[in-house]
């Protein structure tokens, strides 16, 4: 695989993105939605913020709080051996969970794809229950000229996946929760017809505690909101790269041999690389093709270390020019920008022919 | 609550019930769908099975393989440190889990509502991936004339909910996973039009594993097959009995005051009682009133002790002569009968009116 990484990488660090309120600090700039929109690049940045904290025995988290229709913070000792903070991302409590960043989207426009203006205040920030802990990693995918944002949403009652919707990159419309408890990694397949009727299909990531899983489903709908049909896609595999989970990552596309989708995956060695399959294009429930090894690694140091160390993980990219133009999550705090030759995917697919 | 459990309970046991095969036994009898047709109840039964097994020291588990169409047996030693027992439902192995039993549906006639005649044959058995490990915990809301089944599927890939319907009881025509993993207690509500529009609406349990949580959400559906706009509706109360996990558990039904929904729960104490709860007639996602107490707990000898102690929990029941008839699944073992004045539930709401 002939992986370019930009010179320029991290191309946005969270030093380049303005705190939404004084107080708080910008700890995270990843996993941002791709597209294009007019003549520009779009992303919609995840930004993780942290409220500032001058106690060097506290820990702070911001929540979403409805009745006040802001953001409160919430104080936490390190002293008190009841908080457990063990995993960086969150506070653990015998009876409740908080996380340590709250999250929400950030537009940022580019004319060269690398070079971006990133606005001053977010475009989809926290706003109700659903929400009150954050809202994570959006998927943009253009249908009958809307874009619909799909994005992780955090609360107490659970992590969820939502909907929300736009014509311009100004105004965006919500849909509320299209998928329930726990589910994130939901990506809608950029069309509104298969098999001559109007129906839609997304890749989604439900867990099961039980049974230790966390599979790539595929589920349909009639109109975007409600989803049904739910069947299993692509399990972890044991004898590969992917042993512990995998996640839909990039809005699908289509080339000659179907739609190609590139995932992410993680094994024994908690690694977050990216993979890629070919699903049937009519019947996008079917695999065609799935590639032995990861088509993209954590290597550079930008990727290695960070506030999660060893991952890089996608949200979105651009097929151009016979390219894959991914734009990135490094270690879950700077983006980064590669590009791969479509033919080196096809490649790793065993496939011969070419988009 | 002046309780009336039937003189006759269990009023079905493991012995009424004829094994699907001959090297099966039949170890649980609970958790039915409950409805009237033509001039019957039936009942709906969940048919826990396990593999007779000669050797002490294996425990034989059945799973149903799609390429033979039929279920087969797989052998785990008790002396295989690997292989943990400890939960009596489960067999845990480092990298699988499998179920002591595998359950089916099956159907029971009666006249008078105690005496059921039972089927020699599933009505409803596991047929494909989804359900290789058994489908459970059925529930039955006739909606425009025909029955609708939502029911429990187990498979590898994580704990479903599933919907089958049939307008006879004699042939069922399944439509698929309508909650991905990890989801239980589906229940339908028996209306297809709410505010005018066509509509459905749905209770369910997801699970959040991240904040350890199983709260009752609410869910809308155009067809009762793609379910959307998701809203957690119930949680456990930690002031009140069901202080670590709900689930919806019979058919809601229409009184005066709304929707009347019996749930069950699960507090400190690792008992399964039911709970009472009233929803809005037409915005069922707002919640009304909620008894403080359980109006039906463990207290009789089939109800404490079995193969799950500790347990009532019902699928359905009808709403007759002002009187709750509940059956019941008691201890995971066995069926049984009680009838509750609804007069009595409306006081444990602290509503004044009746229906």
């Amino acid at each position: 695989m002939s992986v370019f990484r930009s010179p320029q990488n991290p191309i946005i660090e969270p030093k380049d993105v303005k705190p939404s309120r004084s107080d708080f600090e910008v700890i995270g700039v990843f996993n941002a939605g791709v597209a294009r929109f007019e003549d520009k690049v779009i992303l919609l940045l995840r930004v993780a913020e942290r409220p500032i904290c001058a106690h060097p025995d506290m820990v702070l988290a911001g929540v979403y709080d409805v009745a006040q229709g802001d953001i409160v913070l919430k104080e936490f000792s390190k002293n008190e051996p009841e908080n457990d903070f063990s995993d960086p991302r969150l506070i653990i409590r015998p009876t409740e969970t908080y996380l340590t960043s709250i999250s929400h989207l950030r537009l940022a426009r580019s004319a060269d794809g690398i070079n971006f203006d990133i606005e001053d205040t977010p475009a989809i920030g926290p706003a109700n229950d659903i929400e009150s802990f954050g809202i994570e990693d959006p998927r943009i995918s253009l249908i009958d000229g809307t874009y619909y944002v799909t994005y992780v949403a955090v609360c107490p009652s659970g992590v969820t996946s939502c909907l929300a919707s736009t014509k311009d990159f100004k105004s965006f419309q919500r849909h509320g929760v299209i998928f329930c408890p726990e589910n994130k990694d939901v990506v809608l397949f950029p069309e509104s017809a298969f098999g001559g009727t109007r129906k839609y299909y997304a890749l989604h990531r439900p867990v099961s505690p039980l049974f230790k899983r966390q599979d790539i489903w595929i589920a349909e709908s009639p109109d975007l909101i409600c989803w049904g049909n739910h069947r299993p896609l692509l399990a972890p595999d044991e004898d590969c790269w992917d042993q512990v989970k995998v996640g839909g990552s990039a809005v699908p596309f289509k080339i000659a041999q179907g739609w190609l989708e590139i995932y992410h995956g993680v094994g024994h060695d908690n690694r977050y690389c990216l993979g890629a399959v070919i699903l049937d294009a009519s019947q996008p429930w079917k695999v065609i093709a799935r590639a032995e090894k990861p088509i993209f690694e954590p290597q550079d140091d930008y990727e290695t270390s960070g506030f999660f160390g060893n991952v890089v993980f996608t949200c979105g990219l651009l097929y151009e020019q016979e390219k894959l133009k991914i734009y990135y999550g490094a270690a879950d705090t700077v983006i980064c920008y590669a590009e791969l030759p479509v033919q080196d995917v096809f490649e790793s697919l065993n496939l011969a022919g070419s988009a």
